[in-house]
C-alpha cells in the first residue's frame, strides 16, 4: 500500500480529495499548515476531526505564522475587508474568472506544496494530494493545471534523483457542486469540515467562502450538514 | 533603485551574495531561515551581523523548524553523523560530485525560495538573490541551474499576473576559491560568516563545510579570518 501525504486544510474541498485517496488504499500522511490566517484555530480543530474520522495517526502540523508578517492577503491581514460580495444571481455570478481575488496568499500554495514535497520524501510517500479546483478557485494563479506542471517539474529536479513524487490533484477540473456530490458518494465527513473565512464558531453563511459552499450545496441537490450564524437564502 | 530580497544564512557565500547585490546597487530585504539545524543560532547571529554591517533595517527572519521533525538530513537529525571525510589530498577529492550528502535536507531551498517569493511578491521586489553554487556544492540537486530554472517557471506561473520577481544566482558557476576572491574584492565582511556544521562557538576546522571553506580561501591565497578551535593543516 503506497503511502500518500494529504493536504488538509480542514474545509470541504481537501476533505473530499482524502477520501479520494483513502477510496485507492492509500496510507496517508496528513499534513496540516496554519498561516496566520482569521479562521486558524478553527480550521485546525477540523482538520484533526477529519484525520481522526479517519484514523489517520501520521499527522504533521506547520506554523507558518510568519506568512502574517509577510501579509499581502485579506486571510491575514485583519485591515483588509475580506470581500462582501452583492447578493449573487445566475446573470452575476458571485466572481468573474481571472481577477486575482483579495483572499489570494502570495505564492502560499508553493510554500504549502514545498513542506508537503520535503516531508514526503524524508517518509518515502509516491504522492501528494491536494484538492485545488481551477473551476472552483478562478483567479488564484497557484490553482491551476499549469501551475502543478510547473510544480512537478521542480520536484523532479530538486529533490534525490531516485525520489518520484507525483503531485495529484483530482479536484482540478471539478465544479464545487460536483465536488459536493463526489464527497457524498464517498462518505466524506463533510459536516466536520470549516469553510468561512470570517467566523469560528457559527459559520457566517455570508462571506465569499460560505456562499460558494452554499450554493454548492444547492446545486448539488445536498442539504449543507453544518449549521450557520443566520438562514441565508440562495436564489 | 530596485528592491532585492537576499537569502542571507550567515554564510560565506550568501554574503558575498550580499556584497554583489548591494554593489549592483540594491535596496535589499534580507531574509534568514532557521530550521532546526546544528548551528541554528550561531547562523542567526551571523546573518544578524551581516545585515547590521550593511545597515539593512527590512528584515525577516523565518523560523522553520518543522524541518527538524521532518528529518532525513544529517544537518537536522542529531542522531545522523555528519560526514566526516578523510584527509583530502589532489589525487582523491573531499567529494566526488553526483552523489547526493548527507547533510542534504529534503527540498528544503524551494521552501526557502517559496518564502522569498511570497515576501517578494508581498513587498513589490523584483529580485531574489540567492548564493547557490553548483560548483561549489556537487550533489545538490537543489543547487542546479536546471532547478533554479524549473523554480523560476513555478514563480511565473503561481504569482499574480502583473508580479515580475527574478531569481539571481550570481554564484552558480563559481567556485569556492572565486567566491572568496569575489568576496574580499567588494569588502564583503567575511570576518562575520559562519559556515561550521558542528560548533557554535569556535568553528571545529574539521566538518565538511569547515574543511570546503579553508581549503577555498587556501586557493584563493587568502587568510580565512575566522578562528577557528584547532590549527587546521590543508594539504
Amino acid at each position: 500500500m503506497h503511502l500518500a501525504v494529504v493536504l488538509a486544510s480542514g474545509g470541504l474541498d481537501s476533505c473530499v480529495t482524502l477520501a479520494m485517496a483513502k477510496n485507492q488504499s492509500k496510507e496517508i500522511a496528513l499534513l496540516h499548515a496554519s498561516y496566520g490566517q482569521r479562521t486558524e484555530a478553527r480550521e485546525l480543530q477540523a482538520a484533526c476531526a477529519i484525520a481522526d474520522f479517519y484514523q489517520i495517526s501520521r499527522r504533521l502540523f506547520v506554523p507558518l505564522n510568519f506568512l502574517k508578517e509577510i501579509g499581502g492577503s485579506s486571510l491575514t491581514d485583519q485591515e483588509r475587508p475580506l470581500e462582501e460580495p452583492p447578493s449573487p444571481s445566475p446573470a452575476s455570478p458571485i466572481r468573474a474568472g481571472g481577477q486575482v481575488p483579495p483572499t489570494y496568499v502570495p505564492f502560499r500554495n508553493s510554500i504549502f506544496l514545498s513542506v508537503a514535497v520535503s516531508w514526503a520524501e524524508a517518509l518515502g510517500a509516491r504522492e501528494i494530494f491536494v484538492g485545488a479546483s481551477q473551476i472552483d478557485a478562478p483567479g488564484y494563479p497557484d490553482c491551476r493545471q499549469e501551475y502543478f506542471e510547473a510544480m512537478g517539474r521542480l520536484v523532479e529536479v530538486g529533490t534525490r534523483p531516485e525520489t518520484k513524487i507525483k503531485i495529484v490533484t483530482p479536484l482540478i477540473d471539478l465544479s464545487k457542486a460536483e465536488i459536493v456530490k463526489k464527497g457524498v458518494e464517498l462518505d466524506a465527513p463533510l459536516h466536520l469540515t470549516w469553510s468561512c473565512y470570517q467566523n469560528q464558531d457559527l459559520a457566517c453563511g455570508r462571506c465569499l467562502s460560505c456562499r460558494l459552499r452554499l450554493e454548492a450545496f444547492k446545486e448539488a441537490g445536498i442539504k449543507d450538514p453544518i449549521p450557520y450564524a443566520e438562514e441565508v437564502k440562495i436564489s
